[in-house]
């Protein structure tokens, strides 16, 4: 036997007793699990009122839900040996084991062989109820079903009442696979950080962690009696600003002895301030610095450094803003605002692809019924939520979500859908944010055109989703009325002199302005005909004269649109000239909004507050998703990658490489001026190339379609070299 | 100076004094406040999880709700003086003065004098947020605002959302007064009580209480290792009946030293069976009575002996189901379900007025939206909540109450009215319980007719409540409704051979049988016409071969509308036939089924149990309301009795007098068949006599109404004696 048969052999058992053991494991693999969107409602009201401004609780405008307080969880199963199995809950429960209720409060049932329904009903308000079971076979996981309300009851001879119409949903769970760390016990994870610098003068302890980062300030051998004063900041002058920062702590200390403390509340920042008082002596600080950890999987490199360093930062800023939900910003908000989260959900299917944290933030999002203000109380964070559907439908291909989601997006709708005006228009009405983006001036009065094609789209979603979810009926009318709106919006917004959709409607009356926001959505909604995309390119999207875009957010979708349009050179000096110019300025992760034309310190400026604007914001990080998809140029074409095509553009870049995450394994790409180099662990997938010559690739058909332009279909598994020429 | 008139100036002043002290003190008193419902749904529940069946854990069968988790509280004011306030609440909270958040958590400020506006936000998930004000005259109490979703957001200028369409209710309340003592440590009172005989044998020890009772089984000098098993009976049987007893409790006792030990889950008893391992040993048991302390308003005495106990018993039935809200019996559900709880309401206007019980009562029946399924599941049980609003605010004047609750009264009609059938008519549909009464055999199949006539006259109820909250629109529609369905159940059912409407229509065939239910509902309803009443009189009320009811639930309704025809000698007799059976069976507390054919421990059975049946359930305590209402005579003629009338009807007795509740004092009145004597402390009252001789009242002129019929106007503050010849 030579070596590498050999090695070769050696390879394929240990594969088989990995693949085993993974079976097996999946057999027996028992989680926490309990109400879908419970949980996720539960943790949210947790994060999100913990906000804070400077030492004064902060908590949002919106209604908040709380869990179901009661559930019935069932399994039914067959057994082929008796098992024993271990019960764990959080909240009162009892146990009822084919019908019948066992007495008191059962740790560990024996379960003859055959076939059985366990149920366990739970009842917590504290924290969200939850169960653990766990036998040889029979395990809690998301096969369970569960509802808040079984309506089984008896009558006066004993008699259970047969049919209680009850819907049953999947539970829901993450991955609290272990019996001792149970939901409610639910924390970030955490490690020590240290200062770069440190600079003590009479006034205080000025440290400087290096970059923004986000943690609990950890002070080592505290000692006396007396005040510490802590003012953090994401700039120098933020944490020297004692007036004026956006968060601070006031600890009050009475140590015989010296020991450590850590503050309560975790903090976004760069520097630290410490100022303490006379009486009140410490040896040092560091601090615990508190992340989601989730896999590296998406990469990207290219022959520009910059570009590089811009992809690098965006991922930083994505792993901070990353946490029990897609945050905004860590400094001030850390709130899900369901815009900001639309995007962060779009860069995370381009980076680390954490489908758990998708689907946790948009259960969280849409809370529970009745629906009494728009998501966020915003317009169009509504329409942003209905969209997220749909992509992470795309993307994962994770139809059981929908299904379970698909009522509450029903209600969602029925709210929009109810708020119409006579014309069928979605207009601000009192308690309705209209928000659009930040920047002076804009209107937000009357029929605004960008949320009537927000509004369209959701439609669309609808029907998409109406059609995964069984209703032909609901996804035949939402359709309909999506088809007449959008007939509406060319009639009343399209101005031909203009070249241009318009930015409202005021009193029936088109307005005279144009703003991006409208025309660059209506590119990639693929609403325009050829024609009026291009004159929308023209006359809107390279105009400078039309209204600058100055928050990363927007410039997301006005350089996605010119993306879809295939500006990738044009985009690449946007993209390095935008966000290059906040790493010349210092930027370690990136902002909320940058405006070029501001000066020092006024970039720190925002509400009106001197240092009001957070400088780690999710949706500065879009680089990620613009590359991944639109230079690297990988997409799903049907949910989940099952199929999913490759169309990589250099814009500009002599080389770059990268890799793409999917639910099924990564998707890798090289892409050079005279070669390409591709391979993926899942679906089939669709290479699409320019080239000035037939490319040649020696395991593969490559297929002319014209125009210099050429496809090879992909196999997993397989690793495809080719030669082309640019 | 006479001593009289010394008195009397003293009696002026000291009333004086009085006065202005309750001025004072009701000017500036200060009680915690919430959002109204949902301290009720939070405590309900607790107290609804508390239910066990022996010792395992029974919850409730349909969804329970819970509080917003974070509210806002607000109040305007004008001070004359500054104020330093104090600020106490239940959950993290934020104060807001002028529009001006103040830092940290203040538990004082100062106000300077003038015009304010003052809010706190409060979050909190285990318990209620909840807040508690107090100055010299600002006091948190329902006067301030409250709502679980401001809007109040602010653009990148800082500048506030100014018009939210936010709802603001009045804050609830109850009687927490004292900072320290906030909701969330509600707890019921207690006192110390004894047995009145106890059996030691080797077989335990047994305590009687001498009469059913609830509470907490202290155990004196408890000493040693082992366990005490504590077997409770409402009867001598089922606390000697080891395995079939309803309740029981299991300690686990490792006292090295002698000490006490309370139960932790209070019980309905009249009888404990203890037994302690051989370990184990201690001095002697006592337990701790649980109840909710109520004023004692109503009485009721007669010339009848059998009768006053029958009332006795009945008082001290309703006593022991009042707790923290109305629940239907002690032992064994203790839960809160419409029906009963219907009944409930009705005996306590004539028993203690207490308001707060039946508010916090239909509160937490309603719950939360959206609504998905009928009130504790029954159809009827909908029916008998939309009655109870009507109800109360007849008894009560309180408008405020039914304002709020309106809009849960509209999307609990709009529930019923999307689940009607292409007839209009109710039907039971998957998990829906036609409950109607326990009786064997009686069908719950297709349109029944009793369940029309609530719906009907809920129908009525609602249209009421909406002129009452400034919707003419939805009252009219209700009313048009409720006349329609009226009309149809009178073509559907009335059959003219039977001279009553029969039971049901089942798949559009009318019933052959005759039940008690509708026919009774349709008397007190005045749905019938004179002729009409009398033939359901004959042919069905006092008709022994349509199926006899046996349950004090339903015999309510049958002894009401036989009183509402006038024929109180023959309920007299009913009522001493049925409740008297009970006393002669060694009734302490009235039965949740008495059936006189029963024979011994049959008694004890229901629900396919041994101990099944409740031996002290609320809706045995109708004697209460039949009493005050249909003997003594007294009831509101316009809401919160600004009018009323008192109509004695002796029923065969020699004399009785009694006392009705009102919201401004109580109504007395005295009755032989010579004299009547009446006094009341509000409203204005009319008293209707029939007399063979014009009836003689020195302070009133007695007017004649024609057939022996007399009148006499009432004003509050006098006492009338009249007398007359029945």
């Amino acid at each position: 036997m030579k070596k590498e048969q050999y090695i070769g052999k050696a390879f394929i058992l240990l594969s088989f007793i990995l693949m085993l053991s993974t079976a097996l494991s999946a057999q027996s693999k028992a989680t926490w699990i309990w109400y879908p969107g419970d949980f996720e409602i539960w943790l949210s009201n947790n994060m999100q009122n913990r906000r804070t401004e400077r030492d004064t609780f902060f908590s949002p405008f919106w209604r908040q839900d709380s869990h179901y307080v009661l559930i019935d969880f069932h399994k039914v199963f067959t057994l082929s040996q008796p098992e024993e199995v271990e019960i764990a809950t959080e909240g009162k429960y009892n146990v009822k084991l084919d019908g019948k209720m066992l007495s008191g409060f059962p740790k560990k049932i024996n379960i003859p062989a055959g076939k059985h329904k366990l149920n366990l009903k739970v009842h917590a308000q504290d924290r969200v109820p939850a169960i653990y079971i766990k036998g040889k076979t029979l395990v809690s996981d998301s096969s369970w079903l569960v509802t808040f309300e079984d309506k089984e009851w008896i009558d006066e001879t004993g008699k259970a009442s047969d049919q209680s119409g009850t819907t049953w949903l999947n539970a829901g769970s993450w991955n609290f696979n272990d019996v001792q760390s149970p939901p409610s016990q639910f924390k970030l994870s955490t490690k020590p950080q240290y200062a770069v610098s440190k600079k003590q003068d009479q006034s205080g302890l000025l440290l400087d962690f290096g970059k923004e980062t986000f943690g609990f300030i950890k002070l080592h051998g505290l000692k006396g009696t007396g005040k510490a004063h802590l003012y953090y900041g994401e700039s120098k002058e933020e944490a020297l600003s004692i007036d004026a920062g956006e968060t601070l702590d006031k600890l009050h200390i009475n140590n015989k002895v010296a020991k450590d403390s850590v503050i309560n509340l975790s903090k976004a920042f760069r520097f630290v301030n410490i100022k303490l008082d006379l009486g009140v002596s410490m040896d040092s600080a560091s601090m615990l610095y508190e992340y989601l950890p989730v896999a590296d999987r998406g990469s990207f490199k290219s022959s520009d450094e910059e570009l590089n360093k811009i992809w690098d930062i965006s991922k930083y800023t994505m792993e901070l803003t990353t946490r029990e939900f897609f945050i905004d910003g860590i400094k001030r908000d850390r709130w899900i605002w369901s815009g900001d989260a639309y995007q962060s959900y779009l860069m995370n299917y381009y980076l680390s692809f954490d489908s758990p944290t998708v689907t946790r933030t948009i259960l969280a999002l849409r809370g529970k019924e009745p629906v009494s203000s728009h998501i966020n109380t915003i317009m169009d964070y509504t329409f942003y939520w209905f969209l997220s559907v749909q992509d992470y439908y795309q993307y994962t291909g994770d139809k059981t979500f929908v299904n379970q989601l698909y009522p509450r997006m029903k209600t969602m709708m029925d709210y929009c859908l109810s708020r119409r005006n006579k014309d069928g228009m979605m207009e601000g009405l009192a308690g309705d944010w209209v928000f659009i983006d930040w920047a002076d001036g804009l209107s937000k009065k009357g029929e605004v055109s960008f949320e009537q094609l927000l509004f369209c789209r959701s439609l669309e979603t609808m029907a998409v989703c109406a059609d995964l979810s069984n209703d032909p009926k609901g996804a035949a009318e939402y359709r309909k009325t999506a088809e007449e709106l959008k007939a509406k919006i060319f009639a009343m917004y399209w101005n031909a002199d203009k070249k241009a959709l318009v930015h409202s409607r005021v009193n029936g009356v088109q307005s005279e302005n144009v703003t991006r926001y409208a025309n660059m959505f209506g590119i990639f909604f693929d609403y325009f005909n050829k024609e009026q995309k291009d004159q929308v390119k023209q006359s809107v999207l390279l105009n400078d004269k039309v209204q600058q875009i100055v928050t990363p957010y927007m410039r997301f979708y006005e350089l996605e649109a010119l993306c879809a349009m295939g500006e990738q050179d044009y985009v690449l000096k946007e993209i390095k000239d935008y966000w290059g110019g906040m790493l010349k300025l210092g930027a370690t992760s990136f902002w909320e909004e940058y405006n070029p034309s501001k000066k020092d310190d006024e970039h720190y400026a925002m509400y009106g507050r001197p240092f009001g604007k957070s400088l780690c914001h999710a949706w500065g990080a879009s680089p990620l998703y613009l590359m991944g998809k639109y230079y690297l140029g990988v997409k799903p074409l049907t949910p989940g990658y099952q199929t999913y095509s490759i169309e990589p553009v250099l814009g500009g870049l002599k080389w770059m490489e990268g890799s793409v995450p999917t639910p099924h394994g990564d998707i890798k790409v090289y892409c050079s001026h005279t070669e390409v180099r591709v391979s993926a662990e899942t679906g089939t997938g669709l290479l699409k190339l320019k080239s000035r010559m037939k490319p040649v690739c020696k395991n593969a058909t490559v297929l002319s379609k014209g125009d210099g332009l050429y496809e090879i279909a992909l196999t997993k598994g397989q690793e495809y070299t080719i030669t082309y020429k640019l």
